[in-house]
């Protein structure tokens, strides 16, 4: 990933909001989504996120000010999914998010700037859709932090299996079940085997859970039995997202052996609605490490370019918001904090990992890294952690309330941005879902 | 499923190769495709089969012959996948299967058969493409006599899981590498751990196997958060296919703990391109019984339809052709039968099952049953069985060659029919695949 002039800190935007220090969405970043006029019946369409605005990308395609590559992406990305623009690959990613930015500069003039004058919608008048059409959705499972965290309650003695650390273990998910943000879901019915029961009772689950995790889409793609080498993977990698991976703990623990999460998962699945793109990220690409007496990457798995900047230096954080801090205006209160660098795999390693046995990608298909846990207990990534397998609550300092996993009414709000000292904030705003009561 | 003149065994066609006694597809059948002319570059469209010839749907509906609600279904099937067919539901279908059947029916004059008669491509032309769109793919676990094979392999004091009485078990699967019948796929690649290694190797599989299934396509489907009853399950099932979900058991052996298979088995889904209605399998439905001593199913997953004729009596057979049979112009070896009537859970269940969390399903979903292995050794549905986990050679009588899991250039036929005194045959036609060497 190399850096160039779309990174430069000190670049402005004509656009005021896009300045804020504290803003996800400055000219340096640009994430893509597919949106329409909140309330109305439009159709969805491609958007870039500036400031508190929202470039309408079918109103820019149609003003015909961008030309050649980056006028072929624009138009790639103003249908109602962003799966076209995904497909095109980076030299046209590149060639849009440069035409974007230079027309996004202060003192930009010209037919495109006035475009995108003229393209702006604000975000707080945007709905905001799925950005892709999602053909399949994997997720992985390859924080080491996680692993032990939920290993230790299942099996003390032996909590990680032996092959978490030679591969990046995924499982496949349900794709027809992945929601925006903002999308409430009913607590799900179901079976769960109480302990030394003898037979499953049949209800709402009892142990319904959050996970904290990254999700990234899938570019260019590759045909069935031609794997992607780990060299080539970053560039199938379009962008990322936040994801949580809502969890029937009690459904899935019962359901589970022998083939993997079903019904425990696949009830919904939440995306933040903003797409940051790999080179948007490039200023926090970071060194991946392994411990040197843990096994190295087998060599399908491993390049120098993924030891020298393999990792994403993404800061994370839950907020867990009750119906009593919603009535009274309490953002909620934070229940863990972390960043996405402590990953035992990278983003290329799973992009290889999942294609190497001829498994085909497809643009706009969505992976996710699994839940995101740091090495101290204050960086766990889902309640299950947090409370020890529910054997230990969790204070909501904000109301005095405590949970063992999350109640009717509770609101989840994940959220990511990357910042540093002479570097410009690269925001992910926030991936947010509402338990309702269960129907059944 | 109520029995009606389209069932009636004594109606023949007026297309004679539909009369053959031991034909897949008379006229009691009329199982959806969507084909096009081998080694043309036209658009996919629907098909139906009859005789050893296909109805163009689109043809068929460009003449016009066909009105109200059979003209809008025929209207739905004329495109490159079903989706738009399987959407419309049992009402949509049975209008044009009785329209279809009326118009072949020997005898039949007027505009319909006419435009039937204009509208025949010889299978031998056509090219076959997938049913539908497949949105996601899911695939049960549902065979007891294969879960205990496979158990006793793996855990001969404890073979089967204590869920798997309580509740249809399964995992969600690879959409995208499910391809048509007569689709060559590359042995793959992938990690391996031998017994007692320190490390895996990486490199081509070893025990590479094919699974005897069945699969069956979603019709309107439901809303997220909407869950299917068992007694309207039925009516969201277009119809059932023959299914091969080859698998890559060290693969799937080493990375499955904890999440279950994955690479092990999104390489390659092989289906027949042939959906036979539930319709057209109306009186094969069998009687669905649990012995008194297991557990019952618990009230969302019983209803009395579903006893009284939850299953369906379809006669399966594997057959094996190795390069030597090819060359001795043989058809291969027959590896195991069985019936699908054994099965432990229904279809409905499976709907019900699947739907139970909120989980929605989609017109064009592709469900598959998995492994359908019967109570005898020879009914078994995987090789991993019939060679007890490879420890035994499984016997190709015609050529003397033996087997404990597929070689390079094994070619797999399952085939799948009905066929009871007094009833019409109601054929799958056959689902085929070649293993191509690795490519690593």
């Amino acid at each position: 990933m190399t850096l160039d002039r779309t990174h430069d800190v000190h670049t402005r935007s004509w656009l005021a909001s896009a300045n804020a220090s504290d803003g996800d969405f400055p000219i340096q970043n640009l994430p893509f989504g597919v949106f329409r006029r909140a309330g109305s019946q439009e159709a969805f369409r491609g958007g870039v996120a500036i400031g508190d605005q929202v470039i309408d990308l079918q109103a820019a395609a149609g003003s015909g000010a961008f030309t050649g590559l980056a006028g072929q992406a624009l138009q790639a990305a103003s249908h109602s999914a962003l799966n076209a623009l995904m497909a095109m690959g980076p030299e046209a990613w590149h060639a849009l998010r440069l035409a974007l930015f230079d027309a996004l500069a202060d003192g930009a003039t010209g037919p495109a700037a006035d475009a995108l004058r003229g393209a702006l919608v604000p975000q707080a008048q945007a709905e905001m859709g799925l950005p892709s059409r999602i053909g399949d959705y994997t997720d992985f499972y390859t924080s080491v932090h996680h692993a032990l965290n939920v290993g230790r309650v299942l099996k003390p003695d032996d909590p990680l299996t032996p092959n978490f650390r030679w591969l990046p273990i995924a499982y496949h998910g349900r794709a027809s079940s992945v929601v925006p943000s903002g999308t409430a879901f009913h607590r799900p019915m179901g079976q769960a085997m109480g302990p030394g029961a003898a037979a499953p009772q049949y209800g709402p689950c009892r142990r319904l859970d959050y996970e904290l995790e990254m999700g990234f889409y899938v570019g260019p793609g590759n045909a069935q039995g031609r794997p992607i080498a780990i060299g080539e993977a970053e560039s199938h990698i379009f962008g990322m997202c936040l994801l949580n991976d809502w969890s029937a703990r009690d459904h899935q623990f019962w359901e589970m052996a022998p083939l993997g999460p079903f019904l425990g998962k696949n009830f919904c699945t939440s995306v933040s609605p903003w797409v940051v793109t790999m080179a948007a990220l490039a200023p926090y690409r970071v060194p991946f490490t392994r411990p040197a007496d843990e096994p190295q990457s087998l060599a399908y798995l491993d390049s120098a370019a993924n030891r020298e900047a393999g990792g994403v230096d993404v800061q994370l954080e839950v907020r867990l918001q009750s119906p009593r801090h919603r009535a009274a205006g309490h953002a909620g209160d934070r229940l863990s904090a972390t960043s996405f660098r402590h990953q035992y795999w990278t983003l290329a390693q799973m992009v290889a990992q999942h294609t190497v046995g001829g498994c085909n990608l497809q643009p706009g298909d969505l992976l996710g890294t699994g839940t995101i846990s740091g090495p101290t207990p204050g960086e766990a990534g889902a309640i299950v952690e947090l409370s020890r397998g529910g054997t230990q609550t969790v204070d909501l300092p904000a109301t005095g309330e405590t949970r063992t996993f999350l109640e009717d009414g509770d609101t989840v709000i994940l959220r990511g941005w990357c910042a540093r000292d002479g570097r410009a904030r690269i925001g992910f705003g926030e991936c947010r879902g509402e338990v309702l009561p269960a129907v059944g």
